[in-house]
């Protein structure tokens, strides 16, 4: 009996990393999307994209009421509690990565429609959130296999994409110097790559708990020498 | 002794309350002193406020740190696993608005000690923050109250705030247009009026989950209208 429990909590456990996963990866199709619709165009997409924020948002409320029904019913402890309390904290970033790409696509409408549309500048913005998205997957795919290596790698790409939205940042001003008639869009453009850049930030967090969870030990807010003593030290 | 152990928990869960209650009391501090810098012009201040960040973190550090302790050894159910995990999910946004007050304080001394300081619009600044700062006042009180009418006056407080930011952006607008030379300077404000409305938006995260704390209803991503009927309807 005692096994066949156990058997049941570890396929409850088992049921809500699965969810954590359905929810990653409906938030990456977000962001795909947004982007796509961006470069394309295609209005009646980013407003789908838009929308569908409140699915993810449905998913975040539904998997924090799972984990706390199972700390209720389960008494988890150790590290069966350790993937309860990270999943809480992971799908709180994978809600606001969700925020992000609808704001994306909800800015990305606002310069579409505008009269003002002269020169995009989505190149950029198209490369920066190739690299976001690139980061969210890894930091899910961590999840997915326990694998505290990730947590080091996203640390670096993040410097790295807010390197890239600060350069992004130089030449959009630049851009709004020559030609003051841009300002108007260059600000929109500005905050969708502040968006992507966020998502960098959420997909950091996420490899964060990642380690946690592995390895128990805290690294959130450490230096990036820290998180390579404690990811590497395998 | 089940009297005892019960008073022993009772504390507990007062203590993370408490220290919940202390995180925000420093988060307070930090806007308000990033606020009263970034108008004096005091850089040493500013430079502290944004040092300050490292405190904040590691407070949620720790303050997580009690609620797995708790969890595991109390192994608390109903009304007492709300309160651990409503203080698990608010001290992400207390965080994060730690997070936006290093911001607003690094974007202040950015200002502060460019050459192309010009003039400056802080006196909108300045009023979008004592919102915020009303906001995160009102929440924490009802977080120590259980008072679940703070989220429909946050709900209307945060739109208000979401208006004076886009008031705010359409000035920097007129104002870089004008002056292309003020671009760069207005970025920064614009960038530190967007941390404030932040502020706004983690504040109210704060009251909903206090409602989900009192009622165990989740009010999250609901519409004004369902949450003045949670809230009032009492």
């Amino acid at each position: 009996m005692a096994e066949h429990i156990s058997k049941q909590f570890d396929l409850e456990l088992e049921t809500i990393r699965t969810r954590v996963l359905q929810m990653g990866g409906l938030v990456e199709q977000q962001i795909l999307s947004a982007i796509d619709a961006l470069m394309s165009g295609d209005i009646a997409r980013l407003d789908k994209v838009a929308a569908e924020d409140a699915l993810v948002n449905a998913m975040e409320v539904g998997i924090d009421d799972d984990c706390l029904h199972i700390i209720a019913r389960r008494q988890p402890a150790a590290s069966d509690l350790r993937i309860v309390f990270t999943v809480i904290k992971i799908i709180t970033d994978l809600e606001r990565i969700g925020d992000e790409a609808s704001k994306i696509a909800r800015m990305g409408k606002t310069i579409h429609q505008s009269e003002r549309y002269q020169m995009p500048r989505f190149r950029e913005i198209e490369k920066m959130a190739g690299v976001a998205l690139a980061m969210l997957r890894r930091a899910l795919d961590a999840f997915a296999r326990l694998d505290t290596s990730a947590a080091l790698e996203l640390a670096e790409e993040d410097l790295r994409l807010d390197e890239n939205f600060a350069s992004e940042l130089r030449q959009l001003i630049t851009f709004m110097m020559e030609d003051p008639r841009t300002i108007s869009m260059s600000i929109d453009t500005l905050f969708m790559s502040k968006a992507i850049e966020r998502i960098g930030d959420h997909a950091k967090n996420i490899s964060e708990y990642v380690v946690y969870l592995v390895k128990g030990k805290d690294i959130r807010h450490t230096k990036i020498e820290d998180i390579k003593r404690e990811t590497l030290g395998r």
